[in-house]
């Protein structure tokens, strides 16, 4: 995985970038005041910091400027902790869409909190937020290491999940009620904002709860994060649903296969499916603006030329559509309306109109992509997430996710990881890469 | 794979059916005078022959009444043969949708005629019936060994395909043009009646070219024929799509996942798919007539108890829907309206009628199943048809596919195998097992 | 998949051969008194059989010396069924190495009992024969449809398993105990003679306990029976070690993959694998004697003219080599010594010895190929061979295996299914099959 | 992937290390002075450096030192190349044992110089360095776009490899005799070596002949270089085989999986492996001493508990044992004595001794492991490695290797690349996470 060099936009002009802002400092509940029963293990000083930038000038240029540069809190077991393990319930949930790990980090997570801490009483709320409200009706599981073994070898999740927001009064009501000391909440950007929601109300209330969040994003879209669980898992999925697209257009005179993958806001499952099967002419992606009329005249080019082409698009590429549809779902979020279904459609037309023969073969694997089990290098990724997870949980950090930078397993204020979506920089590295692959003309 | 125990209607009326229609005699071309340079070989005696029916009762039926019950020659290597090798030229094409092992197919027979009968000159016909037809300009392949080796690791077809008959006239020109004296055309119903009419024509210009079919139905649907190729491939992808199904459902209270399979009139793909993988509740074939009122209310049951449900339906279920659409495929058969996005709206509206949420997830995953390479077992059973093919041709015979009966390959002439469809019989074996794993109630 | 022509010695001899052995009849405790539970379901009348001959000219031999040709009785739910499920124990034992689709025949069966019929009480026992033995120590397991749920995405056996025979006295005294009704045992052929010992010692005490086998032979080696559970999907599996030997030889300079495959004394798999992976120059088997002298001969002239080879070895086609080694294992079967690592170091020695370089690279893959998952297909047998099990034993049969015969499940008495191995016949469709695929000379 | 934290000792003592021992700068042919023909790209500023630590206090060491930190070159297009693309021929050379992605390297590098370059001229040099010896008579290929397409999806190397020197003065008369511009070479340390030596002695000739190597170790353990290709495809294979050995040790009474992996000095793959398939017990590797005694004792008290373990050992962690046995390989590497055969007779023995039943499965997966084809990740990881190879040697560059850091591609010299292995740190997060995902004791 390439990690797209565009920084979010406060830290490219990082010189001058407010100090707030940037603020990677993590919440606590208090001090560490007992030896973590953790032994065997090497612990993480807690002053250890992953530098953000990677580029020698950049770096230079804050140092040059008599500032630090900005850099994360290293991820880990630490010498002494905050909760004493004899004494805690913890509870974990899982929100928005399927992706592929999520019963491994659930798995993780149990695992940890039993064998590393001694940790007796784990609740898996079920069915996402709405478990944690009392009305829905959704009885809490008590999770034990029996209880979720294996489990990681299944697709979806384990505990059931929802979209939305929930009441947060009543969910924090919850917590209180069931003594829950740490709270961990896997989901996407609304999920997070509703753990911090929980946590600011928790720090209201003045309970002993921490809330840790494993960010779950398929499209890989959070900032100050490489990677988000389940991405590659997908790009692997999506390069067979590509494979069989290129399959059906080369067995077909001016045959055309065309692929929607996920991917709102971002195109990093898009891009990098592309550049894991080679066979893709046309990439188009929420990040650069296409017109149809040129997508069409290329494509026209390309059937004259070799009489089959395939075409991959990331779901919100759609935006560049002018007066194109405009649609909700149940978390809020925006969503553009179906590209899929309109390209298919606009390249039909256009080649009735042009009375040149076309077979168009429409594939939209999402569901199918997102509700397989994680594989190897996925699965090794969430064992990792979920025990750091604990590790930051049990030193009574809070209103945090777990992320990944540089390689590395670290600490981010949920605040930041939500302050602005991560995307392909349409004149960086990966983009620059996918057009190597695909040869596609500007669109 | 069970083989279904429905007779073709003429058949199970076994005692009375008249012999002429019942005919598994090959056509010859002539006498096989050439000593096979097949050697190394045990060679199939011609009057070896498959016995049609099953069971004792059936076989004792034909005895008792002094008839001999029906049979089918068997396939395999002949002593003697008709063509000279030395001077024979051969052609392939492929026809109609994507099936897992053409390539498979294509590759046997090309190395068949090679090293076997150390035949020169094999043509592959692009796209289907239009490469046989000189006005649509596509050009003959010259395949050999080297050309396709390793091309059935590879889904889809080499050679291109396209559906839709062609002027026989113009095709039956181009063999004699090209003296093409064995053509292989791998291709569904259609295509065998377009190789027949071929047949037909070069019997009527006296011609000495033969043409050998290879059954290619994804969805198993070949009278007289156990198994086609790419059918177990095509099951075992139909398997992924469901546990998706089952994923997506299991994680969203009241989730639906609703599967879409292929098979027009036969239900066997939705059938054997669903003894596959055990998490299906609902299964909706072409050959078992269904109100969706009855499964609309069984879905609700099932919901209240236990949350989730996976249903999978096969295209061709729609025509049990009174007033359901139909429309016509470019090789004029009729299909029935979109049964898997029908079944998607009902049910939705329906929950919304009485108030009860519901996560609907509706996955179409055709042109994934039918895209991808043959598995094993299928790449094993697509050589041995590809030589069997071969060595028929070889022999002279026509107007015949290769067939798979009771484990064996058969010659089964082009005109009993499209005579009528295999079907699954709701009475029979194959539909109470699918009772039997589902659990579902009369609909 | 090819059920192979070669009959049983005492069939091949049809019309001489004596009755008394050839007896398909299956023992039963008693008369079916109750109406089976089962509902929409087709039941299956007693008298159905399956014709075992497939060739006419075999079957017509029969009736014209005025004889039945032997024939199978059908497998399948019957209307009325032996035991009161409502007062039914049953248990589940299996034996021997692992083998694909052991979870799901467990499954299967624990489904059926508490599904189909209502049976409430069904003990696992564990680690096979030993399980069944009080001095050992395994508790039985209670299994349940949930204990059991998700287990067939798992290689191996949930119960566990273990070689060798126990005292037989000792087992029935367990059975007798528990009030076990139907002892369901999966193995191989010493499980079935010690199931067989069971059902004759349960005779002998008069007690109504029915034995009911599956057989489980991942080398598709006993006779009577078309297919195994597992063997198909152990040809996928040994397929990939086949596709990663050509990669090795092919990436050297007369580089020679060589693969051992299970196959004591049949070489079904090894076979199998040959066709369905086409990079193998040289198949040996069990069955068919070759000379080590004529194979370094061929390999020799192999690489010189291409300069890589694959080789792939059935474990029991050490047989051929005189004065191999010979061991035995827990079980008492007679092993030959190791075939692949003879045929290594002959294979090296003989290069060294002429001064020809080589790369020999040596694949025993054989725990990785027994211990995956059943596929998609294996699956589905499975399933239907658990619940074929379940229905054979509600009706008091016992002493018996469920078999597959032409596609049909049958139902085979014990002694007849371990009365000889089925074998290649080397003069027949398989391994014809396999020279026509490798090209091998005649060794 | 966890980048392991160990730097090389050098690196380690960062802010005493001699300046020239840590040169990242790579040497030059001479200057670019012709526009690059790659349009529609962003071109790399060769200024960019991606910083080596990536801990803050390493780097604020350095600049309060007054020292700049250690920094790679990027790796990328650039505006101005050296070589006129219409006058440059290329070749391509495969050295050492297989690796997943050999294949998508040359393929890449092949699509790369015809299509971003325009070069028309490309030599594929058969089984490794010997092909660049004429006396070894292998004809150089001539590669094009078109005769590796497809190649990726095989595992192995199309242009075949071999182990071991050649002479380097023959080398360069081939390379010198061909006229070839750029030389690119994919192998491991062993290669490098080599390149490095063919690159001085150009020099020395003041040939325009430049060397760009593409590190391969299956094992990646080359230093300044986070990741290499194949690696994770590796890991995913490996987790097969720890599965299968999980159900062999499972399914039978005190069952113990023992898994050898690759890794002759560095545990990478062993580690990773296990933090992905969560069912080891004991992980051994080259970089944590332990005694045999100690796993002995600690093996049987799991058995005892638990019944059943796995252990995964890397091939080199065999060095640990006093007077273990020692061999050479054809480039002269060092190898320690077969550690899984030592560990598999000394358990038995063990076992044995204490009269304690043991059902022991060894399982040697490498030839399978390493010769399959590259997954999603790794293809994409190696197409792009394959590009910025080839922008690497157009713009002149030689003695260097294409590199991964933090995520990007780099330039790293081969002197340094080879100067120590890179090794898991026992004190690191790698070993510390494998300790915490198995729960085993020091040993």
């Amino acid at each position: 995985m390439i990690p797209e060099t565009a920084l979010p936009r406060h830290l490219n002009e990082s010189v001058q970038m407010k100090s707030g802002y940037l603020d990677f400092r993590i919440e606590k509940l208090g001090e560490c005041s007992m030896p973590s029963p953790f032994s065997g293990m090497q612990f993480i000083d807690d002053r250890r910091r992953a530098v953000y930038h990677r580029d020698l000038a950049d770096i230079s240029g804050f140092f040059r400027s008599g500032k630090e540069p900005p850099a994360m809190e290293l991820a880990g077991p630490r010498e002494r902790i905050f909760f004493d393990p004899s004494d805690l319930s913890c509870g974990i949930v899982t929100c928005g869409g399927l992706c592929p790990g999520l019963n491994d980090v659930i798995r993780a997570i149990v695992i940890s909190l039993f064998h590393h801490y001694g940790v007796k009483t784990v609740y898996g709320f079920q069915y996402g937020f709405e478990g944690l409200v009392l009305r829905c009706g959704h009885k809490p599981l008590e999770l034990t290491p029996q209880s979720v073994a294996g489990i990681n070898k299944f697709g979806g999740t384990f505990l059931g999940s929802s979209r939305g927001p929930q009441d947060v009064s009543e969910m924090t009501d919850t917590l209180e009620r069931l003594k829950v000391g740490i709270l961990f909440a896997i989901g996407g950007d609304g999920t997070l904002r509703g753990a911090q929601a929980i946590n600011d109300e928790a720090r209201r209330r003045k309970l002993r709860t921490a809330v840790i969040g494993v960010p779950k994003t398929i499209d890989n879209d959070i900032s100050y994060i490489d990677r988000s669980f389940g991405f590659l898992t997908a790009v692997s999925e999506a390069r067979k649903a590509i494979a069989s697209a290129h399959s059906e257009a080369y067995g077909a005179r001016n045959g055309v296969g065309l692929v929607k993958l996920m991917g709102r806001d971002s195109g990093f499952i898009a891009a990098h499916s592309v550049l894991s099967e080679n066979e893709v002419n046309f990439c188009l992606i929420p990040e650069v603006p296409f017109s149809v009329e040129n997508l069409l005249s290329a494509l026209e080019e390309r059937l004259r030329r070799r009489s089959h082409a395939v075409i991959v698009v990331a779901e919100g590429a759609g935006r560049h559509i002018p007066g194109g549809p405009r649609e909700c779902d149940a978390s809020g979020n925006v969503r553009y309306g179906d590209i899929g279904l309109y390209l298919r459609d606009r390249i039909k037309e256009h080649f009735a109109g042009i009375g040149m023969s076309l077979n168009m073969k429409y594939i939209d694997p999402s569901y199918i992509i997102r509700s397989v089990a994680a594989d190897a290098n996925d699965s090794a990724f969430c064992l990792l997430l979920g025990h750091n997870a604990v590790h930051a949980g049990m030193t009574g950090r809070t209103g945090m996710v777990v992320g990944n930078w540089a390689g590395r397993f670290t600490h981010v204020p949920i605040r930041l990881a939500v302050s602005e979506r991560k995307k392909i920089d349409p004149k960086g590295r990966v983009w620059s890469s996918v057009l190597a692959a695909t040869g596609q003309p500007a669109m």
